[in-house]
């Protein structure tokens, strides 16, 4: 018997009540059935989004809803505030070279953000700034980023939008786009929403939309004005991922029948638990801001994080993430998203105290889960 | 009770030994267990799609893999040869548009193809043409296109392409891709694949590579090079659809078992029973050349189109498709694509007769039931 903890920043466990039901017999998309369903899901999905905007939603990675917001936003030439803060920033400014965009980065240490004044000072200076896309949760370091101060600097510039990636954010860590002035946020399945991967969402405020009036770049399956007027009608532009709109229908009856406001307390406390434990452990964060979706842990002096996370996978069967680019071997990665009590970090910890021992580091085993569970009986 | 038929082209019926695999518990795309599945449905789809070259798997619907053919082969201002002849065939000529490549279009009369040597006259007159695309079965009409003749034209033109939707086709329409010299094959999940949508594929030859080498249009997503870089390490730059994935292993298990060139002959039986029982009610094919996947029939005179089609659905549970565009209450089209045998085609065509009877028609009961009974004993 080999049992299996997924401990990923996605894909993420999904709940048994949720498979059921992506596994029912097929239904066909252009019904009344599946526009009820469709209709529901869109408007089950925006307290998760604490918006009153459309939230869109297509087949695709995530990463399919952050092309769509430049192409549908921008034009070529256009010049975007990129701060580049780890992998998934630097695809925003990927994204933007493969479109023409001109990219203005915010060189950011891995683990650090883009701080505000500095954000401010950009687009301040260059009012021809269209864009500032920024990530909500920097998955690879696992730093969350002030989307509410952004929001205020944005929303006093008529030119630029704020366009946020919340796709391994969006559920664990709070972001209110009405109240803070996001105008895109772009989400995916496999993560906070506690499904499998391939759907992507976006939000949509009236600033963006027309945004979207100016931009000239090619589009066709990501076309976001085709697939308002679609959403308007409970309806997709092209045959969606039915069974995975089916399950999204289930789990976010899950995700709001615990209200939203808990499922981001229920993160925040197992985050703070894995970030006591890891202190109680002498282990020390990577970020300078830690996100309560996933946990970044310096690997110890001596110690091959290579082995850390092999030894965890293969002798526990507790899969946490590595290190990505330049932080391979430096960083272990420790996912509190999605379908997780306090049990699963409990687990998480007791499996890197054991791995640890194993690989002859001095831990004391015990006082990662002992200080966790202190703080659970708070 | 109400028990439901699918007999759409497209959500197709969902083997339960598939829908089973599908809701199994989710595991992470990078790791060997994904890349053993991933690398086997790789290998799995090429006895489908009759090809020694790689074929790429999307997460999308069939569009984003259209989309991204265009993307990935051609440049703005270059000259693509386009048949209108449908829903679908149209929608090549619309993603060619929104990315600024010049339509040239050979109109045909919906139910009918574009004839081989037409299409041989506009490329042998135009030799800047650099894509003829055309749909394996145009779905709005359920016609077949003769793409091993096709491909026999363009196999002389070194700068020209072959690239075929054969989404609503693959698994019921024979498709040789290599032996017809077809360059690109596009499909999606949810027709002869057995599969839920949210997924695309793409078979692509050399000298569509050699073309990609030339492309200035913008993508990402839907950036094939780097899909066949991930692909050769058995991967995917984007979280796939992981859930799909595994069903798709399951559902190639299953056709590869039965044979693809008897998994073909099946759908000819039923396409062929259905159009027989069709003549034996006296009803009237839309198509000069029917498709094995999808048989589009006239609706009788007198009989209200729509009316038929809710009447199949309401009373009898019988989901067929009706007509699109300028064919919308003119035709129903009765799908024999997928995880379909003899008796589903029986429940069709016996639904058919007892709307028919209900909306005052004159049939003979049982005639297309037993015309369908005598070609089975055969």
């Amino acid at each position: 018997m080999r049992k299996v903890y997924l401990m990923t920043p996605g894909p993420t466990p999904v709940p048994d009540r949720v498979r059921r039901v992506e596994s029912q017999e097929i239904i066909h998309h252009r019904t009344k059935e599946h526009s009820a369903i469709f209709g529901r899901v869109s408007e089950n999905l925006r307290p998760i989004f604490k918006t009153e905007n459309p939230v869109l939603t297509f087949t695709s990675s995530g990463t399919g809803a952050m092309e769509g917001a430049v192409a549908n936003m921008l034009s070529a030439g256009d010049k975007a505030l990129v701060p580049i803060a780890g992998k998934f920033s630097e695809r925003w400014a990927e994204i933007c070279k493969a479109y023409g965009v001109k990219v203005i980065p915010v060189e950011v240490e891995w683990g650090n953000i883009a701080e505000p004044p500095v954000v401010k000072e950009y687009l301040d200076k260059d009012p021809d700034i269209k864009a500032l896309l920024v990530p909500l949760c920097e998955t690879s370091t696992g730093t969350i980023f002030p989307i509410q101060e952004y929001g205020e600097i944005v929303r006093e510039k008529a030119g630029t939008i704020l366009v946020v990636d919340a796709i391994s954010g969006l559920g664990a860590c709070d972001i209110r786009n009405d109240e803070w002035g996001v105008d895109i946020c772009v989400s995916g399945s496999q993560k906070g929403l506690m499904l499998p991967p391939g759907l992507a969402f976006a939000s949509v405020s009236n600033k963006a939309w027309e945004f979207a009036e100016q931009s000239n770049l090619p589009k066709y399956y990501f076309d976001w004005k085709k697939a308002r007027k679609s959403w308007e009608k409970a309806d997709t532009p092209y045959t969606p991922a039915v069974s995975l709109i089916l399950a999204l229908d289930e789990s976010l009856k899950m995700l709001n029948e615990e209200g939203i406001d808990k499922v981001l307390a229920r993160h925040s406390m197992l985050a703070d638990a894995t970030r006591t434990a890891a202190g109680a452990l002498e282990l020390e964060l990577l970020s300078k801001y830690p996100a309560n979706s996933v946990t970044a842990i310096r690997v110890p002096d001596g110690i091959d994080g290579i082995e850390l996370k092999n030894t965890l996978d293969k002798k526990y069967g507790v899969k946490v993430a590595g290190g990505q680019a330049h932080l391979k071997g430096k960083i272990f990665r420790i996912a509190h998203l999605g379908y997780m009590d306090k049990f699963d970090v409990i687990t998480a910890i007791s499996a890197v105290e054991l791995t640890l021992k194993n690989l002859g580091y001095p831990v004391e085993l015990g006082n990662g889960v002992r200080a966790m569970e202190e703080m659970f009986l708070k």
